[in-house]
């Protein structure tokens, strides 16, 4: 390839990432009538068939429908008002609209993508899918760039005044970060996910979150036709090594209840999800912005990573509005500030809730057991603490 | 001493230990006119001069004035209707009248077991301090008996309905459960607190509980010109190796906000408390009943330990009542149940607010730390959150 061949651009915002977080990025940009180019290695096949998170935050599907994306989520996902608590043998429901007056949504990552996409299509947002050779450059300059090769082999390279990395946990922006700039929060845990898909109808209306002897387990839902559930197991486990019948086996032990059955079908899917915990902060390095997993990354429990992602870039379009339309510069400083105090709430939100549900391993794992029901009797008998639960599930409203 | 010389008597219950559960216990049940014969082997003047811990649930306070102990601690005590927790540089008030409608008072252990003391002698109850070779014998038969000898070298062999061991963590009675009979629940934390008192004024009207990158610090008052300060330390910390002005730098830069100052004066005592998780599940063997710090302990942060004590002596004198006067033999099977419910959720308060407002060591230390930010955030932003903080830390209503 030579220079010639190079097609030179000019934008606004260039956004490495073409999930979730970069596509409502460039929407929310656009409504302010800012320009921006997002591109994404992936194309948009494989982003589509891609199972990721399915609970949307009340906040998150108010942001899909106020701004115009699609109020297909109202229409296709369910509206879950609560939750359940299993514990001691008891079933305690947490009743999200009678304690906050949200809810969250059952409608996965997968939907809230092609909702996204869908809409920058049709308001003619410049989005390259299945790119290759991507790289940035010039970050800390006052004009950085984004290079890439478009499906169709063109190679471009387009000017930004600002740039924003959304492109997931292992990020090629985050890269652009030096080793000795900001802090690279970390943890691990020491548990991991049993995840299953199996074709049974729903075996209960809303998530039921199980503390037991024998570990945690979640039954959640995906369609009537499609269920998700997961148990606690050890990083390590080879999901291969697992029958169907002992996977059941496990997950009938955990949910254990009088009255209650697992409804079961043939399992499509068993996967492991490890739990980690990440954050980078601050979550900007000079004109370049993090948002999502490029900037933290959640452990399951808690459901808390595809709507973080969403309120990072809420809060980046806003100050990136001010920016860019009033000139107001300094604005940008707030992003990372604002956008961490929610993160840090949520990491622990997801702690607590892994924590607290778990079986914790070592030498006081027994003592641990009695004192998890202990916090869940508390929990559970306290409207005060049922509340402070259900406002960090539905999530926090933006504190300003 | 020869057969002969052994006083023998009778009585309803015989209680091990004369601190504030032991001797509550006994005045609850002469309230229901029911006899019990207290023995403990420390002399009053020991007891009276053991400081422990100040604080009191509202509910404790109420056992005490309502059922006619003494209303000194209304005049004596230090009603605190807050505490305020600081973090980040700033100071947040938790508001407990305003959030739950109660205070907690600051009250010493020793007042409480003075008033006490003096209630058993004003009604005429049967209390033997500073006995030696205490004894129990026969706790699974239906008439064990409790041996001792008096101040006085008389020996003595009571023979009881009900024996109830009130004798603290190192209980003589507890070794009467036998190893195979339920569950000892324990857990050790990996920090301690390196307790001053100090001849000074107050620093501040209430407790305040400090989260620092330097670790944890707990300004607490005693009175007008004496008070109690901690800061978190390694356990293994010897308190002769630091100096005053050691001690003062390490509280000043945790405590560090702008525009307060510690208070200081003469430290007149430096000690190191190593925090400790016990619980002996079921409460009872046999007719032998453990309340208090013989059946658990906790950390000293909430101050649960001798609030959990009343509660436990609170529901054993209501069903030994019901037994006794009303031959319902069956309510001495709630005991066990209905206080380690209380205990549970204790032991859970304490761990939370250890774990919240601790340096937790380990790999991960940096990441919980902010991650700590991020949960008291959450807590002082949230009303629901200060609640649940409130209703623990005051006391939980007895659930029924």
């Amino acid at each position: 390839m030579t220079e010639h061949d190079i097609h030179r651009s000019r934008t606004t915002v260039g956004v490495v990432g073409g999930g979730p977080a970069g596509l409502m990025l460039s929407h929310l940009l656009q409504r302010q009538g800012i320009e921006s180019v997002v591109i994404d290695t992936r194309t948009r096949e494989t982003i589509e068939t891609t199972q990721r998170a399915g609970i949307l935050e009340a906040g998150s599907v108010r942001l899909l429908t106020d701004t115009g994306v699609s109020d297909r989520v109202l229409r296709d996902g369910s509206r879950h008002e609560g939750i359940e608590l299993r514990f001691g043998g008891e079933g305690h429901r947490i009743d999200f609209d009678a304690l906050v007056g949200e809810a969250v949504w059952l409608y996965p990552q997968t939907d809230v993508f092609i909702d996204l996409a869908d809409a920058r299509e049709r308001d003619g947002g410049t989005v390259h899918f299945g790119v290759t050779d991507p790289a940035v450059a010039g970050v800390i300059s006052a004009l950085p760039t984004m290079s890439f090769t478009d499906a169709a082999g063109q190679r471009h390279e387009v000017s930004c005044d600002y740039l924003v990395g959304a492109d997931g946990s292992r990020s090629m922006c985050r890269g652009e970060v030096p080793d000795d700039v900001g802090v690279h929060h970390f943890r691990e845990y020491p548990f991991a996910w049993f995840g299953i898909m199996t074709q049974a109808p729903m075996s209960a209306p809303e998530l039921i979150y199980a503390h037991s002897p024998h570990g945690f387990a979640l039954i959640s839902q995906r369609s009537e036709v499609l269920q998700r559930m997961y148990f606690q197991c050890d990083p390590d486990e080879d999901p291969t090594a697992w029958s169907d019948e002992r996977v059941w086996t496990e997950l009938d032990r955990r949910t254990a209840l009088e009255g209650f059955s697992l409804a079961k079908g043939p399992i499509t899917e068993k996967v492991v999800l490890r739990f980690r915990s990440f954050v980078l902060e601050p979550m900007r390095h000079g004109n370049l912005f993090l948002a999502g997993d490029a900037a933290h990354t959640v452990p399951p429990t808690g459901a808390k990573g595809l709507n973080l992602a969403l309120m990072d870039v809420k809060v980046l379009a806003e100050v990136l509005g001010r920016a860019v339309n009033d000139g107001e510069t300094a604005a940008l400083d707030e992003y990372s500030p604002r956008a961490l105090e929610r993160v840090w709430k949520a990491q622990h939100f997801s702690y607590w809730m892994s924590t607290m549900l778990h079986t914790l391993p070592g030498e006081f794992a027994a003592f641990d057991a009695a004192r998890q029901v202990g916090e869940l009797t508390s929990l559970v008998q306290s409207e005060s603490g049922r509340r402070y639960l259900a406002e960090g599930y539905t999530g926090w409203p933006e504190h300003t």
